[in-house]
């Protein structure tokens, strides 16, 4: 098992990264000064693959705790849900003092942090995702919150766990296309702070989708290290964690434009990041070697059919782009990020017009 | 005008007291960095007493902001008006620079705040309260939230304002009621930290209740410079910040246990106050005084008919109760307040049943 720590003054948190890290959460926590039952949000998938030993750890150690199952899937990260939270608080007598452990992928994490962050103003919570994307992304860094009509994410916090803990184990019952969409997060480390992790992706792909141990390991603690180092230095996103949107503002101009069916959250942030890579002017080996790995990785749906114009509308719209003034993420070459600010409108359009229509089928 | 500071590291704001704050607000806030049209969060009774010096300020310094209306009253602290207030930004288009002017009492400011606290992840706002309760209480400090049907300010998060303005000129179309409310909190304000205060207040409490500025502004600066102080040792009422509820434990259980429906939050804090300085102990001099005070402010509702058992279980209910333990703030002198914990809940069951029978009329 291995231990990384977030530094983030009074927030720093601790993230166990490892093997049997479920049967070991009892042990680890009450460490970490937890004392009482937890309340854990997760779901039924998660729970009927995964529950059994973190549920066995946990009681042991706790005394029994109460479980509050939310539904599966993007559409329950809505307030319905953060309500059933509280309810399910209420009725295990929650006060101030109790915690609620998040279990499950992305979706889980985000809105149970939510509930943490805004329940009696406050209160502890920890991290176990079992997802990669989860557990190499959204697990870090303390955002939380939900969607709403007008658009994802648009209502939430900042609110940093207790501490997070990652077990391997939980990836290899992971769907090809979930494991792929955490990889692409952490090619977008890779891209943005660490050639060295591009490299070692690029030696060892076969061993890592297949989950082995050491492999898998090393990329999570990698990527983990990026992400936290990144968010040390600007927890609430004034400006160096921008660099972490690397692909994000196409891919979720993306998303948005193909109202959230086509793609996976990952799957449009690689084509984010091949499309970020072009304007970057990369030289032809540092950009060949980003669009094989990419390749390599998984198959991304097409763009095929994807109506410009809405995929213009959204990038605009997006809440990182300020009254008007279009800013990317670009690399300066693999490894090494910069904030470019006041991109010239027409001549981005234009850009992007003509990547839809080149890259209707793969990158 | 005066200007305080909650001192909050990066979170530390200023504070500005006095006449005509309300027609400066654009300059002063023009000053402090606010530099958009902001979205005003208020109701139409403030709006039409208090609304066309801030507006035209506002307007004159800022352009033409928005304007969200909320019900007037406790019931309208609801996720309900939380959601009237993320459409209203969404139709005003705000991001992450806007920001938002809560303009009215406690009510406007809770909700207005914890809708600043959880769009976008956190966007800033301004309190500008105009009740002396709202004034001299929940502006400072960064507690915002609403109410849910298990009870009152359960959901929330701290979030500190970017400023909070107070005109004093809004005090003066209070009803006395509402006035007497405020002057208990500061009452109590004195009482834990500066019997100073309390013979200010006993000195000048005609001048003070006829809103005479000299008066009120002293009144209201001295209040918020303890509240500050207070807070600016224990930001998330991890400990010190408790003492800032004496008289609120009896006073939460005396609101519960009557369905919110006899008392102003002010009178139960008042009866709670009365309640603790007996339990304290204090000297009968100096419980003559802390009495004699309240009695001068107004008439308190009486406590006949209160169901001693509903109101010890809404005090072992009460969210600042740990599992068990119960806790009071109580007084070593006046100007001087302790946390008393491990009360004997026989004896204290004792005296509450006695004290609801013996003060059935007035103080």
């Amino acid at each position: 098992m291995r231990k990384l720590r977030v530094e983030l003054g009074d927030r720093s948190y601790p993230i166990w990264v490892g093997t049997d890290v479920l049967a070991s959460s009892g042990r680890i926590l009450s460490r970490l000064g937890f004392k009482t039952a937890p309340v854990i949000v997760t779901n039924s998938r998660v729970l009927r693959l995964h529950g059994e030993s973190l549920l066995l750890s946990l009681q042991r150690t706790f005394g029994r705790g109460s479980v509050i199952r939310i539904g599966d899937g993007e559409r329950f990260k809505s307030q319905q849900s953060v309500e059933k939270i509280y309810e399910g608080l209420f009725r295990a007598r929650a006060d101030r003092q109790s915690w609620i452990v998040a279990f499950g992928g992305g979706v889980i994490g985000d809105i149970a942090g939510f509930a943490a962050a805004t329940f009696m103003r406050g209160i502890r919570f920890v991290g176990i995702p079992t997802t990669l994307l989860a557990q190499v992304d959204s697990s870090v860094g303390g955002k939380v919150g939900i969607n709403c009509p007008q658009g994802k994410n648009l209502i939430g916090a900042f609110h940093q766990p207790g501490a997070v803990l990652l077990d391997i184990d939980t990836l290899k019952t992971l769907p090809v296309r979930e494991l792929a969409c955490g990889l692409y997060e952490v090619i977008k480390c890779g891209a943005i702070r660490s050639d060295r992790l591009l490299r070692f992706l690029n030696a060892r792909l076969d061993a890592i989708m297949k989950c082995e141990s050491q492999a898998i390991t090393r990329v999570i603690v990698e990527a983990v290290r990026i992400k936290a180092d990144v968010v040390a230095q600007d927890e609430r996103e004034a400006g160096a964690r921008m660099v972490l949107n690397f692909g994000h503002t196409l891919g979720h101009a993306l998303e948005a434009a193909t109202s959230y069916s086509r793609f996976k959250h990952g799957e449009a942030v690689a084509w984010g990041m091949l499309a970020a890579a072009e304007i970057s002017g990369l030289e032809a080996k540092q950009s060949e070697r980003l669009r094989s790995l990419i390749r390599r990785v998984g198959r991304l749906p097409g763009l095929r059919g994807i109506p410009e114009k809405r995929v213009w509308e959204a990038l605009l719209l997006d809440k990182k782009s300020r009254s008007g003034n279009i800013r990317m993420v670009l690399l300066q070459k693999l490894g090494r990020a910069e904030v470019r600010e006041n991109l010239d409108p027409a001549w981005l359009r234009e850009f992007i017009s003509a990547f839809l229509a080149n890259r209707g089928v793969l990158p």
